[in-house]
């Protein structure tokens, strides 16, 4: 590699650098990043619209000593490159590689593992104060876009941190997209902002090749270039931040390394909480990705396979389709149209759509607002952040008994999004809450007929389904709440109870067993346990969850409560967080292969006669 | 009762009176609600602060057409009562008469059922929506206090409502205090605008007797007689909102029934979000509270027995203690330090104290960052509101494997406070959590212990346990990771395992039986059940927590797993959300009691031989 880049093994080697040269090695790590990310997978968009930004904080902060927290942690893909990743970095989301989000088990410059949104302000204000406490002198960075900005976390955090006065640099970086297009009144001020009269002129000296900074308050650094009349516009316009005691310098542009850098200096040592308003474009410098961000936010990784059909794609059809008849149905997202497959539904019934931002805790609430007068929400999330929600779900939805559908998407082992997305917990902690229903389909015929069913289906509900399947079973009995249903019948002996479509995946090569799909985690169908499975037998549970309060120990608790003595062998995840990227090593790690399964009935033979 | 409450049994009679009346209505319910609470226990200070509020919005809306929703419900007495409850208030908090929160069980006049903070702008939104999508004209008021407003919820509800301009009227009741003295920049921005001259001038010109509305936009309804210039002040001081998208008016005085009468006539009808700022003051009209508002936020009930010892006191104590040698102790609150008896320590580390407002996620994922740089936090925080940083307690705590140490006060069944405030998940929903370890004190010297020796623990910890404990044992095992205690030996045959207090409690008087302190739930004493439970014999499980993925079934899962014949009975909480008021009802009808376990061991008996 004859380039700039492949000198640069740690933030150190930045700081020899000129600006100029920053430029061109901003070029090169945009190009690196575009070609690993259109074979590997991964996040682009986002990625591409942050390398100024990132080469001029680490040109200008001293991490590790300074710590830099990169919100959600999808747009570290530079970071990670210049902190002493750059070959690993081709292996990117492999495990012989690196992950896609920070991880402090990569390297010191990541301070924290993460994957959530908005959770940056409040771990920085913890570090800030854990700094404070121990009389240390040194910088805390958060850089948060605006989308992680809709966050109720993130606002919790600045309410904060603006009452203490914590020593924080909270680098805002606006690039007016999150996932999909933003949303909210937040958003809206944003706009306000970019478009105040402060920044246009702003933007005018800058093309003019002036370097301006609007700084004010007592530990002004820089000289001031801008007029007075801008100036004042800038402080105007910035009274949100400063109502709640945060210093708000900006609008500056995101891609102006030598700007940034001044502005990082200047903001530097300051104390207090001080809010960097940086405005960057997505996809910067990858055509493609500049004209339709949204679809280069997630790629898929280049295969040679045909893609799996996806129920996400089912799951947005078919909500459209039957909105077509049933004027009830409403669909809330929490900035994730794309990705959980919303967007059929959008495009027909827009004015029953709600995107409320990156807000799952308000998604839920509001949807029980909704089915509280009588409509029929169905809130469609991802596993790992419908955990947001969980006390609305709890307190809102099924406490009061209201007939919100959520559409549990992303469920089960993540693969490449690794640690922080594992979409592992859900049949445990939506079990466990009185009133509420869980399912879980083979197939995409399945997920259809569920969602068509619980159109008549008046009470709390989960369905919930990893990201794809593999093929349609061509068969699906009636859904009805807590009956499974008989993939192939058994010699009466051996019974194996699949919760979901990789479960049966796993399950359904085992010869001379009773093979069931066992639709509904909860309730359980207790008519088929107490009527079909005889004493004596084996039972066999698997699925895509951890052991620990999921679906096999549910069964478990069936037969010991009814004091039935068959043998029951759960097949689950062990109760440890996972880290590898390869949902099928996952799987062989956790002893949930047809391997196993045939291995449990071989050694149960004996007793079984 | 000669008065003009009697004769007040809906809304509608409201309407009947004049505003002198009103006033004479406003003190009889002052009294009556003082008098009940100072027997029945419940909420004081808020319910006292928002009387004339309450009189004023059900004399202007059309409740129940109107909805009326009160963040929180713990300021929603006077609505009670006025609303066809007002026999009933007099057994308030009693299974016989009426529960201290919104019940939609107990009125169509409470909109929903609901007991934690800052989820009424979301609902608010969703009845809105609902309202919309019908072609409903009508109106939606929802009453949060200015301590609810820290929480992300209402900020996300907040920004969602203003893209979408949806029509809602915001009261916000601004008390200046939510249970402790309100924390933020938030709490400083209300500060201001009450501060501000725009109020300050308003307040003078209704002492004139001068009924002014500062109202501005496109609907003005009422005639403007405030000075242009305060009204140039009062629509300056809102910015915050108006960026927003959302409407201000006030400051208004919130125990001036005439005006607040007027404000809300005026701003009934308009379209898009509004926000209406009263300023009351909590414990209004009665001197104790008025002087001490925090002592009376929650009155426990008159009783002629001596208080039981408080898990509360002694957490706040021995934290208080050992920080006083162990300079990494720092403890948050989530605006409950009286509550969670932090009192003794704030006195004491004021600089290691950090109280975060009503903010929950952001206490978790802060206390991680502050664990993350060496310290040893502990968050002391109610069960039922610690839901709400699920996301945090696994995403931030769990996968990055930090030493944040969780005391679960109000564990359990809650009793009084109802449906919304039960303890009774936590065993479940932290069980299931990787690296997360479980433990629950059997009484005051065991709380002490455990929190001493957490100090050398370095890794997610949750201590869990009810507000009171009876008495103390008198001994206490050193305390160990997964290692139970034995309170008394048995013939070998019978194990009951109890965690906590309450079921220690209920255990203790079971003859012939070994009685386990099963003070780790997490992880199980495995050694203990491998070695000293034989084959064949009967463990009973007993705890104070859904049964669902609780610490029953783990221990029902162990012995499947371990392919141990034991006959295991789980005692726990049944499936379903608990209405009962009676704490010891609740332990009746879920067969949590002394005689069903006598009953248990007699019917094994024979097995047993």
């Amino acid at each position: 590699m004859d380039s700039l880049l492949s000198k640069i093994d740690s933030p150190s080697d930045l700081k020899k650098l000129s600006v100029p040269a920053l430029r061109v090695l901003a070029g090169e790590l945009r190009e690196y990043i575009t070609q690993t990310v259109l074979v590997n997978g991964g996040h682009l968009s986002s990625n591409l619209g942050s390398v100024e930004l990132t080469l001029a904080l680490h040109y200008v902060f001293d991490a590790p000593r300074d710590d830099v927290l990169w919100d959600v942690g999808h747009q570290a893909y530079a970071h990670k490159i210049i902190c002493g990743r750059r070959e690993r970095f081709k292996r990117l989301r492999k495990n012989d590689g690196i992950t896609g989000f920070p991880s402090v088990k990569e390297s010191e410059y990541d301070a924290f593992t993460m994957g959530h949104s908005s959770t940056s302000l409040s771990l920085a204000l913890g570090f800030s104060r854990a700094a404070a406490l121990r009389g240390e002198r040194k910088n805390v960075v958060s850089v948060i876009g605006d989308g992680a900005f809709t966050g109720g976390l993130a606002f919790e955090a600045l309410n904060d941190a603006g009452q203490e006065g914590a020593k924080m640099i909270i680098v805002l970086n606006d690039n007016e997209m999150s996932i999909s297009k933003n949303v909210g009144g937040v958003s809206k001020y944003f706009e306000k902002l970019r478009l105040s009269r402060g920044y246009a002129k702003f933007k005018h000296n800058l093309k003019k090749g002036v370097s301006a900074l609007p700084f004010f308050g007592d530990k002004i650094v820089n000289a001031l270039d801008l007029s007075k009349d801008a100036f004042k516009t800038v402080i105007k316009s910035s009274r949100m931040f400063e109502q709640m005691g945060i210093r708000y310098y900006g609008p500056f542009d995101g891609h102006d390394i030598r700007n940034l850098i001044e502005v990082f200096r200047a903001v530097k040592d300051l104390d207090g909480p001080v809010l960097v308003h940086v405005v960057t474009k997505k996809g910067s410098g990858f055509a493609a990705a500049e004209i339709d961000p949204e679809r280069y936010h997630g790629v898929a990784p280049r295969s040679a396979a045909a893609p799996a059909p996806s129920f996400s794609d089912v799951a947005g059809q078919t909500l459209a389709d039957i909105a077509d008849a049933n004027p009830d149905i409403v669909a809330i997202t929490a900035a994730m149209c794309d990705g959980t497959g919303l967007n059929p539904y959008y495009v027909r019934h827009s004015t029953r759509y709600f995107d409320v931002g990156i807000a799952e805790q308000h998604a839920a609430a509001m949807a029980a607002g909704l089915a509280k007068k009588g409509f029929k929400p169905y809130f469609a999330v991802y596993s790992t952040f419908l955990q947001r929600a969980y006390d609305q779900i709890l307190h809102d939805v099924c406490i009061n008994k209201l007939p919100v559908t959520f559409l549990v998407d992303r469920a089960g082992v993540a693969g490449g999004d690794g640690v922080t997305h594992q979409g592992v917990f859900d049949l445990s902690y939506l079990s466990m809450l009185p009133d509420m229903t869980v399912c879980t389909p083979k197939d995409g015929a399945e997920l259809r007929a569920m969602i068509e069913w619980s159109q008549s289906f008046f009470a709390p509900l989960a369905i919930r389904y990893p990201k794809a399947y593999r093929a349609e079973y061509g068969f699906c009995a009636p859904v009805e709440s807590g009956k499974w249903e008989v993939i192939r019948e058994g010699g009466g002996k051996v019974f194996i109870l699949c919760a979901g479509n990789r479960a049966l995946d796993i399950a359904i090569g085992a010869a001379d067993a009773e093979i069931v799909n066992a639709r509904f985690v909860k309730p359980l169908d207790t008519e088929y346990l107490s009527s079909k499975i005889p004493r004596g037998a084996l039972v066999v549970t698997v699925e895509d969850n951890v052991k620990r309060g999921g679906f096999g120990e549910a069964v478990t608790a069936f037969f010991n409560d009814a004091g039935v003595a068959v043998k029951v062998r759960n097949l689950a995840l062990r109760d440890e967080f996972i880290e590898n990227l390869d949902i099928g090593e996952v799987f062989a790690q956790n002893g949930l292969t047809a391997e196993n399964i045939k291995n449990l009935i071989k050694k149960s033979e004996k007793s079984l006669k």
